[in-house]
């Protein structure tokens, strides 16, 4: 470990490759060499806009969140974590003290320390150091990509749990990007025997149709109505305010939809009489707590399948282009950048391979 | 009983006396000669406009669905109820057999025969019919009027039944009319240690200040603001949309926004990505269900007061007078028509006493 | 329909074929030629001596509950249910009124009318009546063996959902009988990955080896123990004593414990300062609720295998022996009667295929 | 501070009073000059037997857990807590870091360090150590013989939090000693418009039905029976088996029962036959979670009286016979030690004041 590399955003689509010091673990840190680090939307809002809401990238960032790798180095009285040991990151290492820890909602902690958000590096990059207790020993049969989408797949699993999705349970979910495709999955995985996916792009309709959806909805040629319920849970992925109001028009009575996919607005116009006549709930999720380790038995059992989510490759010295090849082509569900793999090849030979 | 007395909605603030033929109990049903009918926003609501949403007044209706009075025949299945026996009325019979009646939700039947809901005849009558299964006992130490405000009571127990209020905890009531009252009443009694209610009227604020309320914000003075909370449980009574917004404002993460209100529109703007970055949960609320057992317990055993919110009485000759009333007079906290009184006294005198 | 050919108890180990008058349905009810009943550990209770618990055989009884059939008559207000149709029984009609109809827990109805208890004769026969919402509409793609094994498959359904299983969930499920190994396919098919099922018979575990559980457990050859855990829930499906207490034990902190088998005893024997320090759940559970939508949707779609279970058929003459299949052969993991194939061929040959 | 003065269990009834060094706070550590400790059946146990089950007195043991004192010194790393501020102390620390705590069981966390607990020391002390946010800022208007309490009312707290009582709900709570007539007050406070308490001692059913409970059941006198319910909830405080067996006898079906108080046994007969029947939940509880601050709550806004269970108070010198007169004397609800008294006056006389 001399020097740590890093992809670090210094303004709008303005990534430089760095190196810095090489970092040092804390007393219960580890110190991963980042294997895969998956692109996530957020990570693009970030490149293309240099903020999301209040979040402000002032000194250069680093981005990247959904990390996994192997374990290198330890701190002091780091304890759990055996060197050499492959494993996923949790992003996000909450205080552990205050009230919304103490109640098992850590995800809501004001004082969480997450991966590539101001002013918290993330893991585009050749090393990072995190607390032991969120770098989850990855089993061998699962790969280094399934290990970095863990991450977005503990936010699906997350929204499921918020929607109390049960077997036999009939749910929508709008939305088939990474996050809907996943959740699919794990809607279905969770017993429900109808899982119907909206989204306006064909191609990734088919993609969740081969792994979980059992109907889909191409809201290109139509829109969502009542008549395509009804349903027991919403799931909704989009961040698409009237594709919201419209899907919660499909619940049953006692119905619930939960808000995944953020939108541009600060505020949403929501059918409330109709959510009041009918007892709906609405519910938003942030993130994921005590998630990683349902993902993992998920992934590993293969209930959930994520490597076919991966569509194409880059070295960490690609970052920028894996940045905007996640934003210019939709033909791409996700898209990983592999720091550790510029000794293996070129860029857009081994490692592009287009889904 | 020769002939029943009714008072009918013939039109928009045409009210109509009308004697027509005694009720005759269904198998399972009780005739009840009724005591005490409170008047509900939405009796005014009707009477000023002939519908309310997609419920349009088209023959007659008789309006009046909090109910009181006395058992004076039955059909002939019916066996639990004894004539002469004093009994409260929950207005809403569903069928029994519906997905929503056999999951423990029968206040979301979509056939649920509703008082003075188009086409169902309400109680402004001497005699109503009802399920015996519908009409609960009336312990001696309640009054008739008492008896009557149960129905209110019940939203109210409901509303705090959704909103999960616990020993402990912090709740907002937006509302400080008859039902917003009520609630903080009964979150009160649900050991909620902090009840703030928010109102633009005072005289109102100072009532439920005197019956649980551990503040008061006077919304005519300023605004509501997150400095105000944090809540744990949002129980919205006004239906107002800009203040919910608000209001949801003021919870702390993963709290609870209750929507009892309903306002005038179909849809209302809400701060959703603040819902979704905080995980707060809105449910709106539909009547209730099982709800009136525990009323009863809470009233008779002094939890509650109800006997204080009535400010006005009329007799059924004058049911017009007590729309009209409720609706011009915002000191008339609950006014009541009592259909067995024109024996006793002349309108405006005995009856008519301003709280 | 000239005559209804039933096969009743009449005593200990006493079962008669008897012609009875043709059923005539009540008003809301439909009159089911019956296809297939499957034979029930409760069946073979009564069998043998007379009585479960309480419940005591002191008239003719006709047994089976777990039925099949086709709707070949219907009461006048009968009207859901075409003539014709197939359907799969939910064998108990609740009164709907009681305070447990009202709260969605129709199971614990007091005064339910459940197939085969005295005295409401069950289904092994020609015909049966039954209230139409309780005979469900059997997909095409499932068997009239797969509709009679609903009914098991509710208990199961219902155990999950009191166990409240998750994905990702740890499971563990003592017994491998019928129930449970629907139990352990509910279990997975909800989305535990972790399904350990523990019996004496290896056969049996063998089977359920096949069709979800995750791992088995021989405790013909060694003890449960802590170290076999930590589950998430334990459905406890075999009614011993010994054995919940042991699996009590491999429970995590906060886990849950179903009994779902009835044992032999009133009182048993639990390590409640465990459970107490634990902090464990432990939850009955009897019968079911709500829950056939649910069944035939994981059956439907082959979440869950149903018609793998049945290893040998018994025309309705041969109900006797059915009974005496089911308890002395541990090999045949469901046995079922098929009313209506006398015409089809003899006892022994086309019926009876060994598993 | 020069030298911290303690009363430490040497062995079976034998307590000795011992300087040892003046303690120094860790990092995020309170030093607490304690003002009061309330001595609880547990301390008693260790007084008694040297041991409570697997937890044995090995080195000399400073019992006492329920605290509450005046912050002195803190670490260079406290924040929140003023010095000079009175503090009640949630004894137990967990480790913030376990599945349990991250979970929000942060009372099932294995590594807690839980005062007066092996080996971790308790509170009959002029100081003690604690991390800062477990020192709970005191309300001026509770006393700090009520700050002690509030330790047994988050005891009670969680109880009925693990009870889901509910506004209206009817409970039983077996036992009138301090638990038990904590637990009927917060009951109270939570809406339970019946609360019945049984107990043999009828002083202290007298007691409880003065501070909320609606009945009372004197056990000396008569068996508890079916008929003495139905109740909602049963919140057994005494830990006596039988009771318990025959007190979730008495719940209607669907019903919960909380299991507070430790017996003396490992195994508890249970009638599960019953319990299966009537699909009654049981769970056990082990001290609390998040529950301070709705004590906290409870007590400053009068919803549950704390100081009135005091009956004797002695000075840190006399531990021993405080110890003593807990075991020996029923007519003593609760014994306090006062470790700043010895300057006011000799024992016996200000200190002593029976109830």
């Amino acid at each position: 470990m001399s020097g740590n590399v890093v992809a670090a955003l210094h303004g709008v689509r303005d990534v430089r490759l760095e190196t810095r010091e090489t970092p040092t673990p804390g007393e219960s840190e580890v110190v991963v060499e980042v294997r895969c680090v998956g692109v996530c939307g957020s990570d693009v809002h970030y490149y293309e806009h240099g903020r999301i809401g209040e979040f402000v990238v002032e000194s250069p960032l680093v981005l990247g969140h959904e990390a996994a790798g192997v374990v290198v180095d330890q701190g002091p009285r780091a304890t759990t974590r055996a060197l050499g040991r492959r494993v996923a990151l949790e992003p996000g290492v909450p205080c552990g003290r205050c009230f919304e820890c103490r109640s098992g909602r850590y995800n809501l902690c004001a004082d969480v320390r997450f991966f590539a958000t101001p002013p918290i590096d993330g893991a585009f990059a050749r090393y990072v150091t995190i607390h032991e207790d969120y770098a989850f020993a990855l089993p061998d049969t699962l790969s280094d990509e399934a290990g970095a989408l863990l991450e977005p797949l503990a936010v699906a699993v997350w929204a499921c749990r918020k929607g109390r999705v049960e077997a036999g349970d009939r749910v929508l979910v709008t939305g088939a990007g990474p996050i809907g495709n996943l959740v699919a999955q794990v809607a279905s995985a969770a017993g429900a025997t109808t899982v119907v996916v909206a989204d306006v792009n064909r191609a990734r309709l088919a993609r969740v149709a081969g792994v979980g959806a059992t109907g889909t909805l191409d809201l290109g040629s139509r829109q969502l109505t009542p008549a395509d319920g009804p349903f027991d849970v919403l799931l909704e992925c989009t961040g698409d305010e009237e594709l919201l109001a419209a899907a919660i028009g499909t619940l049953r009575p006692a119905g619930t939809a939960v808000a995944v996919g953020m939108g541009p607005g600060l505020h949403a116009r929501l059918p409330l009489a109709l959510m009041q006549s009918r007892e709906i709930t609405l519910v938003g999720t942030f993130r994921y707590a005590n998630a990683y380790a349902a993902a993992i038995a998920l992934a590993a059992t293969g209930r959930v399948d994520l490597d076919g989510l991966v569509d194409a490759r880059f070295p960490l010295e690609e970052t920028d282009r894996a940045l905007r090849a996640t934003r210019e082509d939709p033909s791409l569900l996700k898209v990983v950048v592999l720091p550790d793999s510029t000794d293996r090849g070129p860029s857009g030979t081994a490692f592009r391979q287009p889904g």
